[in-house]
């Protein structure tokens, strides 16, 4: 296979880099491109040769014969260079917003929904927002028993939601303080250290964060659950990488504790780890550079006899972005025919 | 007034001086009790004399004349020392839970259920846990326009929670780590620091924390509303004051944003902070140090027409703990014949 990465200076281009690297995905041939300020930084791969990194141009050549590319460079880089990459028949699997919500777009969880990948007629696949993907894989289970109907989340985002500037400026910021310095603050909209900010993206009009909008329609996308109502709150907390997610779901027909233990226990992509003693649940430093979705503090919700309550972590630059494309190419060399 | 503070040496005890030091409550005399460890140590008030700590006994005589006594120094004190506190006729404000589920103690929140103050055959009147009195003081406005039905709550507690000790070990694992050091955990169940922690006192046989079940249990109690049913998220932060709540409330009828805050602006105990723009929500940095319960980020829930969603931050010392007692004595010698 021939592999584009673009964005490869990036959290998460790194990320596609070292799971390519550790993982059997067939990489016969690897482009790395970014923008001007990172050409020409070389990165390794597969422990051989090395890889430069080059310019991203309108020039539709450096994409002949590519089969995947991976895209990780922001919106406006997908929507502008989209059509060149494409060009020459690469399926292109964008980490941006760019395309979430177009419907001739497959938004792809390979655990929920990976058949939507062969529905690219425009050879492009967006990968969810990473809250979005650590909910579904954690949902999913549960819906298939029966149908949820409302979920109520309350996230708990760590700074590298924010790449590698973000994760930079939470240990500067540490640094800084612990030698009694001033913090800061340039990224984010205020000190993330020792600090919480209820504000990930722009606002919109009904008072909700996009973030948190991403979270409302992106799941109905993903699950084909157009009666699934998400309300968010989404919060960004001093960890510096992995994701948690306080959830609340409401079923159709009530589903016990036992049933939904169950059914994470046996879910693709989820670690179940659930016991009522201390680290007996998930928590974000040991989530941090690992693979699966860990759900852990499931109860019955108090407040509504047909509803679950339960704690979700993921690696956010993993499962919630590279790993979540590089999954899907493998879903779809897996199963095309 | 006589006043005697016990477990004075600890985080919500130095606060209690703080805060009488700062407002004008009539403190006349002034009593310090500790554990051994702590005695004899000496603390100015209101810039004054310095009073030193004495060893709490079993001697009665100790508590004559005392007129307000505020306890917090855990609930096995409390419990062992309620008697010979309250037997010269001190009212004991208590800050642990060793009571506050007693029949005959009221567990009051001022701006809530001031009242039930005067209702203390005991002599002891309960201060509720801190994630309670934050989150009633928010539902109250709501509750008085429309019952509240099912709150669905993710707190972010700052390590201020765990007390003085929980605070200098967040400190010093993020001087450690900063130093390229091992961090130190001896207080909380693992590292806090860059981490998260989804565990807040002992687990219960239903897999909710007692923390979360105080948040159930109490807000019943206080809101004297035996329908409205609590499910909490309860999760400990690497903030070092100030705890913040993500709520859902679901009303009998609907409650328009627009009346909701309008409900907060004019609350008593509340500071509405609510504009869809950066920083224009409350976050912990700002919040810490100071005494009202910020609320913002409301929304209409997406997820149920009855139902609307806002975010809560407060001092966990102060309005959580120490001023919450302070403004129920405050109440009492007001309102009282």
């Amino acid at each position: 296979m021939k592999i584009a990465i673009v964005g490869a200076s990036g959290a998460v281009g790194q990320e596609f880099l070292r799971i390519l690297s550790e993982n059997d995905f067939p990489v016969d041939e690897l482009l790395l491109f970014g923008s001007e300020r990172s050409a020409g930084r070389t990165y390794p791969f597969r422990g051989g040769l090395t890889f430069p990194v080059r310019v991203l141009t309108e020039e539709a050549r450096d994409f002949e014969g590519v089969d995947f590319a991976f895209v990780s460079a922001g919106a406006s880089v997908s929507k502008q260079y989209a059509d060149v990459i494409t060009s020459g028949g690469a399926i292109m699997i964008d980490n941006s917003s760019a395309f979430r919500m177009d419907s001739d777009v497959p938004l792809v969880v390979p655990e929920v929904n990976g058949a939507d990948a062969f529905d690219a007629p425009r050879g492009i696949i967006a990968n969810p927002n990473c809250t979005t993907i650590q909910m579904v894989v954690a949902l999913d289970p549960i819906h298939r028993i029966s149908p949820i109907r409302r979920v109520h989340v309350a996230t708990y985002q760590a700074a590298s939601g924010a790449g590698a500037t973000g994760m930079q400026e939470l240990e500067q910021q540490s640094r800084e303080l612990a030698a009694g310095q001033a913090p800061t603050v340039a990224k984010f909209a205020d000190q993330l250290a020792f600090n919480l900010i209820p504000h990930i993206d722009v606002f919109t009009d009904n008072g909700y964060t996009r973030e948190e909008m991403k979270m409302h329609f992106e799941t109905k996308k993903i699950m084909h659950a157009p009666k699934l109502e998400v309300s968010a709150t989404c919060v960004r907390v001093p960890v510096m990488r992995a994701h948690s997610e306080a959830i609340w779901v409401e079923t159709e027909e009530p589903v016990s504790i036992e049933t939904a233990r169950y059914a994470f226990a046996s879910a693709p992509g989820v670690v179940l780890v659930d016991k009522a003693e201390a680290l007996g649940y998930p928590m974000p430093l040991h989530a941090a550079g690992t693979d699966p979705v860990y759900v852990g503090r499931i109860r019955a919700d108090l407040a509504n006899p047909r509803g679950l309550s339960f704690w979700t972590v993921a690696d956010q630059i993993r499962k919630g972005a590279a790993l979540n494309a590089v999954q899907i190419a493998q879903y779809i060399l897996k199963h095309r025919q």
